[in-house]
């Protein structure tokens, strides 16, 4: 077979679903043709291979490109200040008052212009790929107007445009009440239905919400799924971060992608979410940087079956943080995951919580040629390290 | 005067003493001959300079280089292996039948070569270097035999010739029990007083010590630090990390430059360090590595006003960490140290803790011209973000 790219002299993880743990490959080659990758597996069962262009990987191990599938990238403004000031002891009002919170982040973001925008994300969005990542998340939820919505979901965009990375877009009109449905929020919730969900059904992959006794009811979420629903737009969902609104069955009830965060999950939750196949999605930086102590029921989510995926969560207010390999480190130490499930969570698992397992997060013939080649001895040590960043190479549609 | 070089259009956190916070001047310049800076402060207040090679630094900030004053950096072999096997549930037992632990690191550390231990070092010393580290303490204590000990100490002298980084080598030798002292740790103790301190006395800046149940007594620790001192040595402590033992008040009665952990820390401890002027190093990666719950001191220490510094603690066993920044983020998030705190943590009070206050850690004249330059808008930035890197320029001895 004649092939455009090759791989050789390199180890595996495949990620395969038919495989056991990562299934690694210890003698590997990958090929590709264009942008899909055409045979990856053990060379001795390769058939003969003709490549325009083979890489010596000098035993290097080869993972999917790493997936992200929960981030806020895109956000003008600055948090900093308030954590500094959080840390000198000022109360939430003390804050509130010099102009911190999610507000704040609302007024910048409504302030800047979609070119800013991009270009405020682009920084963090580079540290990412720096890591490997091929595939990310980005949600609106910042703008909570029409125009604002749609001006992140296209900045969002112009990122996919502007670097080698696949983009899916999230609309996440409803994140928080903006000032000026203060008191109506089922008013506001009927502009994201009627009027933000059919606006921006053509630019968003899927629809999110935040279902918590500061944000969203249930039943406000019920609407939203269902004028998502309505414009065919998959759904996933912030859910029972702070409390158990039982927002995880909800989104289960819907056929979500995924529910997010977890923390205060119950047993009825963990059920639904196994039947509906929904990935929970898990979010140690926040976890850490909020100080929270409830951890979500992994084995609970374990033994019912149900995919873990893990993603940095990046957003200026409670996880302003851009690296993945960091998300899995924390994903390990703070939640116990297992190594296999640590790289799997931001692989296979990601691109499931995605929807996109048919194209990427595994190493198979079809999917698209998105790796991530690293200077390691073993899978582990992309958990096991503390800021510390061995990527060989990044190749995205079988490019470099 | 005419200058080699000069710095303008900056903000500067100069962290002089004798100004508040981090001595912060927002229109500032800094100029060096040679090594030294000869002016750092306002503008306005500047003689006339003629500068060689003017820097515009288009309002970025400027701090002293960053310094990590407690490392383990040069080792040899990976413990992500180990940390798979735990998050598997493997036993200790199991563990150390895998040939896991700090023996697995002083095996693997006599092994190598002095240019093996450096070369394995240095992708580690240049993630630190990335994130604006100018100094760094390295020291031994996986070798545990005259010979070897020597060796660690001759690679991190090595790692100081082949990057532009002042290096501090700390004397580590009473680390742990090497085999074949096993059961005879006073013999051990014998060894490290009267063979190793005499035969590393101008190899080494320092004599530290690993004072805990699991290691060495305060009496073994008193006839280390009664050697050092016969050889004219500065000491620090490795202290009251896992249990009490009184440690940081030996370590005091030394004049020791450190001492470092503190979790268990009493009010005698403090009292003790800050009549000597004891620096606390505090060492939040491992805090949070080892899943630690015992919170140091730091309202006491704050009270008593010891002087706190941070550090990455950098070692394969329980803080593999190369981001000096993240150590700064999780002495915020987890200790609750300020942003302000923070940054003096790894610049001025980590000069202090390596007894090089005279010479680095403050932007003053007379000092080296070791200084990091930020693509921050605050200096809170350097603390708030995660996995985040916005270093601009790293200045190492007045040269770029
Ligand atoms: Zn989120
Ligand atoms: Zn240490």
């Amino acid at each position: 077979m004649r092939v455009e790219q090759l791989w050789s002299n390199v180890r595996l993880a495949t990620l395969r679903g038919d495989l056991p743990g990562l299934g690694a490959i210890e003698d590997g080659l990958i090929a590709a043709i264009g942008e899909r990758i055409v045979y990856a597996g053990p060379r001795a069962d390769a058939p003969r291979l003709e490549a325009e262009t083979t890489h010596d990987c000098e035993g290097r191990w080869i993972t999917p490109g790493l997936i992200d599938c929960h981030t806020h990238l895109v956000y003008a403004g600055n948090r900093a200040r308030e954590f500094e000031l959080r840390l000198e002891g000022a109360s939430y009002e003390a804050i509130a008052r010099s102009g911190g919170g999610i507000v704040s982040t609302m007024t910048a973001t409504r302030a800047a212009s979609r070119e800013q925008l991009a270009a405020e994300a682009l920084p963090r969005l580079d540290a990412m790929l720096a890591e490997g990542i091929t595939t990310v998340e980005i949600k609106s939820g910042y703008g909570l107007s029409q125009a604002d919505e749609i001006k992140m979901l296209e900045a969002a965009r112009a990122l996919g445009q502007a670097r080698a990375v696949n983009v899916a877009a999230t609309f996440l009109g409803a994140h928080a009440l903006p000032p000026e449905f203060a008191g109506n929020s089922d008013g506001y919730v009927d502009a994201v239905c009627t009027q933000m969900i059919p606006a921006v059904a053509d630019l968003a992959d899927a629809v999110d919400a935040f279902c918590e006794g500061i944000a969203f009811s249930t039943a406000q979420v019920r609407r939203v799924f269902q004028a998502a629903a309505a414009h065919g737009l998959p759904v996933k969902l912030h859910a029972e971060q702070l409390s158990n609104l039982q927002g995880a069955a909800l989104a289960a009830e819907f056929g979500a992608l995924s529910a997010d965060h977890l923390e205060h999950l119950d047993a009825a939750g963990v059920d639904a979410m196994a039947r509906a196949g929904t990935v929970a999605v898990l979010l140690p930086g926040a976890f850490y940087f909020t100080r929270e102590t409830r951890l979500p029921p992994i084995d609970a989510l374990r033994c019912a079956g149900v995919p873990i995926a893990i993603a940095t969560d990046c957003n200026p207010g409670t996880s302003p943080l851009t690296s993945p390999l960091l998300a899995m480190n924390m994903a390990a130490t703070l939640f116990r995951l297992t190594v296999n499930e640590c790289i799997a969570g931001m692989t296979r698992e990601a691109a499931r919580a995605l929807g996109r397992l048919d194209s990427v997060g595994t190493l198979e013939p079809g999917k698209r040629c998105d790796l991530a080649i690293w200077d390691i001895g073993e899978p582990a040590e992309l958990v096991y390290r503390m800021g510390f960043n061995p990527l060989h190479a990044r190749i995205f549609g079988g490019k470099p």
